[in-house]
């Protein structure tokens, strides 16, 4: 047993029981939340069985209590630092960025915690797919938000669909995220962020700004040319 | 045992595996692949676990041979319709749009089986997940080609990057298919169809094409648009 677990076996059973959630969420993207027994888990946090039972009565428990923790992790990681970004596309920017590099790092080993789950629970209605697609459109609605806000704010163009430019932009991270951690393609999530710069890009261009952007280009701008507004 | 006899014994069982594989290929998109257990199989399809095994000798050997008939019922409902499309631009809408419409018709209860299956297995490396990956490589690669056959032919912009132009037309489908499955959203498979229509619009969008676009628009489009190039 590691030092690390040593202590953590040591510690008060706020801090135990949030190290356990920590390596369930971790576990959870590689083994299934469903294969997230209670078994399984104490065999490798090398906690006893019983030692677990006294902080989860049941697995659908133990499964809730870990989407609140990666929950938490993705609002940590992804969110919050980018609170403090006053303009919405620059934070829509921002938050994909946060997303992709939380994939590459492999806070989860197996990739986005809620993609992961979120396949594994599609069809098997019950809380533990409700909290899970409620996360997931807590997310949607958020990036759909912000770019209602970057259309106010006239940073966005007023014809874009807010809730259809946020389906488009989760797409790319969605994708990027499978491909990453099926083919283990690094480049996955270099297109991913590509994707994001040029859809964004085209979702800023009314005609006047294309106007501008080709102006920009034909002023020497040396970049391979990927679309008419990039 | 007569030879009649004989043969019809072996059409019996050539059937009977079809059969089976079907009814597995459905049941992988809703249980998992993994939760394909001879055993649930022989229970879901009213046959004995004796009567399975003298088809499959292991549950591997079950699970590769499931693999291959969601790819022939991938092939036979997407792909093989498209194969007289001769514009190359007009069979990537095809395959897009047939890939929605068999997600929305339910041909695999659960959504497009491979986006399950490889969800499923991303992180457990073997002859399963090889085999998935090999297959949506094949899709990509299709995609990928018939891009750059339209460049080729002009229909697409030569300065768009044909594998990063797939990357992004899969991202909607599969983003679709979990939004469809996960939250029930029929509403997921319409923004995917938007969004691929939006890109290919995009993808033809020379500067001189545009300019057409805008002139057509101009003239008396009432269409909400969305992007400078629709």
């Amino acid at each position: 047993m590691s030092q690390k677990m040593v202590r953590a076996e040591r510690a008060d059973g706020i801090k135990s029981r949030r190290n356990i959630l920590n390596a369930a969420a971790s576990l959870a993207t590689t083994e299934g939340l469903d294969g997230l027994s209670i078994g399984s888990l104490a065999e490798h946090i090398g906690m006893s069985k019983s030692g677990l039972y006294a902080h989860f009565g049941s697995k659908e428990e133990l499964q809730l209590a870990t989407i609140e923790t990666a929950g938490a992790i993705f609002v940590a990681v992804i969110i919050e630092p980018t609170l403090l970004i006053d303009d919405p596309l620059e934070r829509i920017r921002a938050l994909c960025s946060r997303f992709l590099d939380h994939v590459e790092r492999r806070v989860f080993p197996g990739g986005c915690f809620f993609a992961s789950v979120s396949a594994e629970f599609a069809t098997r209605p019950g809380p533990v797919r409700a909290r899970v697609a409620e996360f997931q459109k807590g997310w949607m609605a958020m990036l759909t938000e912000l770019i209602a806000k970057a259309q106010a704010l006239g940073s966005i163009d007023a014809r874009e669909d807010p809730p259809q430019l946020a389906f488009e932009i989760n797409s790319y991270l969605l994708m990027a995220n499978l491909a990453f951690v099926l083919h283990n393609e690094d480049f996955a999530l270099e297109r991913a962020r590509t994707a994001v710069r040029f859809r964004l890009d085209c979702a800023r261009a009314t005609p006047r700004s294309l106007h501008r952007a080709r102006s920009v280009r034909a002023g020497g701008n040396g970049e391979k040319l990927r679309a008419p507004s990039a």
